[in-house]
């Protein structure tokens, strides 16, 4: 007979119940062979004895395992591994493999999506983002109360838990007004998505548009995970140079007299990483020559909202553009990066079909959160909230600046930007960006080591914050 | 000199300020080409006169267009349309179109996902689910206190985000203990993955394993979107029929010999839309195949919580597999389908992979929520929840079971499922299920026309709800 007091391991202070224990014990010991199909095991006074637990326990356990269809119970005869299981060559008894076979490799071949993969560095004293908001101000209570009320109610439990693919109605309405006045965009229900932030609106786009025969122009330096997301997809990917007005549409107007271009993805303000802003000029030059080539533009408008200079500039989608405009926007900027809720503004058919995958990716999204959000663009909440930060992170970016030019001007170089939440800083020639990230006190989300750059997020810093950090930064460079 | 007064058009009610209505309106007369570079504008005075608004607004717009470098000023002199913006041919003045560009298609091709794309009916009385818990019992109400409790706290806020393309920490190392106690897996907080609910685990699955030289295994009948999902890669689909025992192990033999098979999906219990369990015979035969035949087992066991019969069956991926077993299950059918938060369980290389493919379609998750839910499990909320549930959708079932037979026995055939929060209903050879959807009184979430048959969800409805459902169901029938 097995030596079942040591296959069978007890744990008394385990918050599983004995009478489970055995039963899992004696699963894993027929599923890796040892007992084969049709073997006797011990009846329950004598498994209970060898054991040490009482009978009743064992019971328990056997009824378990017949329930499932591991055993047969005989009746006051016998007790069996089940006959119409499989017989199995047993395997060499060792606990380690049995219990860790997650320890393996996956060794079928897969995709692979990112060589470079490394841990993230877990303990820093200070990360400088790319530009989050400043969490602390956000209207998150609010945002919360509603939730909670909709979860109690009936009525509101069926409106978050229907269509959430494209999006909640409640939310898709009240977008179609928030966009109409804030960007001057026409649109109905119908030309709108509720994405998971700007990034899905980013990747449903390229899933559907590009492919090995198409070609995407972007500005280089780019977002990077956009630049990721396009490649994934076996398409051509041009970049074009951006100076201070934004991407060159000079480039790309030569570029589609040479061949057929698809897309072209532009950050119309504020650039990512650099923060310009696309000029007028650029703005009209891009939606003629997409008119003239028939390509479509990915407006990436993340940062829409918060422009100190003037008001934001009207995005490219709020201008004649015979639906060839895909905007792209993300609430992820207003309230909190970890709030994934962003849009995109397309034409009907398009949306259609971004829906249809999206629906494929992950069913929808958190109705009740986009309910909630409805809530606050309705009530003005919303509105108040881009008001108040506004005004505080143009300060920040003042308090900033005054800190870099009487600290840094040394070892950086920058342009204040028009808006935003992040500056996009140059060092000057002696000094090294990566050497700046080799310091376990800091962690730079952003860096650029060709043109030895960085984006320094401000808006989510308090002014104290923002002396810390810019100390930090001057000891660690003065040092270089 | 142009019809201002019939161009800018000022609605006075609108909740846009008048100077950026102005403003806005000859940025636009720009963009389509009526207002040429070079053109002047009227004074501001003039402007103000024509318009019938005050001087001061006419300067507000001038100023933000100048800001934006729409126009020229030349102060005491005259303001006129940059001349360094491009020249445009001048459409046919027609505000219909440039208002609503979005009513145009994207003309440009792109892939089409859903060829099948309907509008959902808006208006039913009664919606029967294909399975979903009541919400009115989840603890929603505990989780939101905790999430409140999170975006207020600078330590709480930097937790919830970092990391949560893959999970935050917090819930993944909670995820460990929760999936040891409840389902025997032995794995660590890097074989774990956060996702948005169990239908991105088999998207991203699907993403990383199948393409068009690849052979996936499925059921017949098949939880719809899964087939859609894995069919969108290209990859060849192969459909073996489901019993009373779940899935036929000896049709996955036969098709091993003839060919290269790459994966296996499989519902182990309660299987969508049938509602069977597998046995643990074919569980057994399944996990050999997979070792001799080398396939990778996608093992969804979103129903695995509730199994009335006897303790839920171990998962595959809970047994000796070496690492072929990719595990995938969900939080939406333990509290709420809009909560978005499942997860997979996987060998580590292969986490990897999906969190770096996770990253491009939507940057991460929310890292208050999940962080809220660790809390949820930690403090044994989430198990008491569960125990308290299991109980009330037990009775739920009883009690649809007796109405179902009491009622409708000359309509129907079904059998009791063990477990799960739906029964499969088969209509008699004179009822049609088709007819049944063809009433705007009743939507049926998943049925199933080559088998007359449709899901039944009954755990989220009270007795009294069940009992108008079968009453409904009654009346429809009879009519037939």
């Amino acid at each position: 007979m097995l030596p079942f007091e040591n296959i069978i391991l007890i744990d008394k202070k385990s918050s599983i119940a004995v009478y489970k224990q055995i039963a899992n014990s004696i699963i894993n010991t027929v599923r890796n062979g040892v007992l084969k199909p049709g073997t006797k095991l011990p009846g329950s006074r004598e498994m209970a004895s060898i054991l040490n637990v009482h009978r009743k326990t064992v019971i328990a356990s056997y009824d378990e395992l017949e329930a499932q269809g591991w055993i047969t119970v005989f009746p006051r005869k016998y007790v069996m591994v089940a006959e119409k299981l499989p017989l199995l060559h047993p395997k060499k008894w060792d606990e380690t493999e049995l219990a860790y076979s997650y320890d393996n490799d996956l060794k079928i071949n897969f995709r692979i999506i990112d060589k470079s993969w490394c841990v993230e560095r877990d303990t820093v004293e200070i990360i400088i983002d790319d530009g989050h908001p400043d969490v602390r101000l956000s209207p998150i209570d609010e945002l919360l109360k509603t939730y909670r009320s909709f979860t109690s109610r009936q009525p509101a439990i069926k409106s978050a838990n229907k269509g959430t693919a494209q999006g909640t109605v409640r939310l898709r309405e009240e977008m179609v007004k928030f966009l109409s006045i804030t960007r001057g965009l026409t649109i109905n229900t119908d030309n709108i998505l509720i994405t998971h932030g700007a990034q899905m609106s980013i990747y449903l786009a390229a899933q559907l548009l590009l492919n090995t025969q198409s070609t995407i122009i972007v500005g280089k330096p780019n977002y990077t995970v956009a630049n990721e997301t396009f490649i994934q997809t076996g398409t051509q990917l041009i970049e074009v140079s951006v100076d201070e007005y934004g991407i060159n549409t000079d480039q790309i107007e030569q570029l589609c007299k040479k061949k057929k271009i698809t897309a072209v993805y532009v950050i119309p303000h504020h650039h990512y990483p650099t923060t310009v802003t696309l000029s007028v000029e650029r703005r009209m030059k891009l939606l003629e020559l997409s008119n003239r080539y028939s390509f479509v533009i990915i407006e990436d408008d993340y940062d829409y909202d918060y422009h100190y200079a003037s008001s934001p500039y009207l995005p490219l989608a709020s201008a004649n553009h015979q639906g060839n405009v895909i905007y792209i926007g993300s609430f992820s900027k207003l309230l909190d990066p970890s709030l994934r809720i962003g849009f995109m503004a397309a034409p009907k058919n398009f949306i259609v079909q971004c829906t249809a995958l999206r629906k494929m990716i992950d069913v929808g999204g958190d109705g009740y959160m986009q309910n909630a959000l409805a809530e606050l663009i309705k009530t003005g909440e919303l509105k108040r909230h881009l008001n108040k930060t506004k005004k505080i992170y143009h300060n920040r970016r003042d308090f900033l600046n005054d800190l870099l030019q009487s600290q840094l001007s040394e070892y950086i170089s920058f342009t204040v930007p028009n808006g935003g939440m992040a500056v996009w800083i140059t060092l000057r020639k002696d000094y090294s960006v990566k050497q700046l990230q080799n310091t376990p006190l800091l962690k730079i989300i952003r860096t650029d080591e060709e043109s030895n750059s960085f984006r320094l997020g401000f808006a989510s810093m308090n002014e104290q914050e923002i002396e810390i950090t810019i100390d930090l930064l001057h000891n660690l460079l003065k040092k270089q």
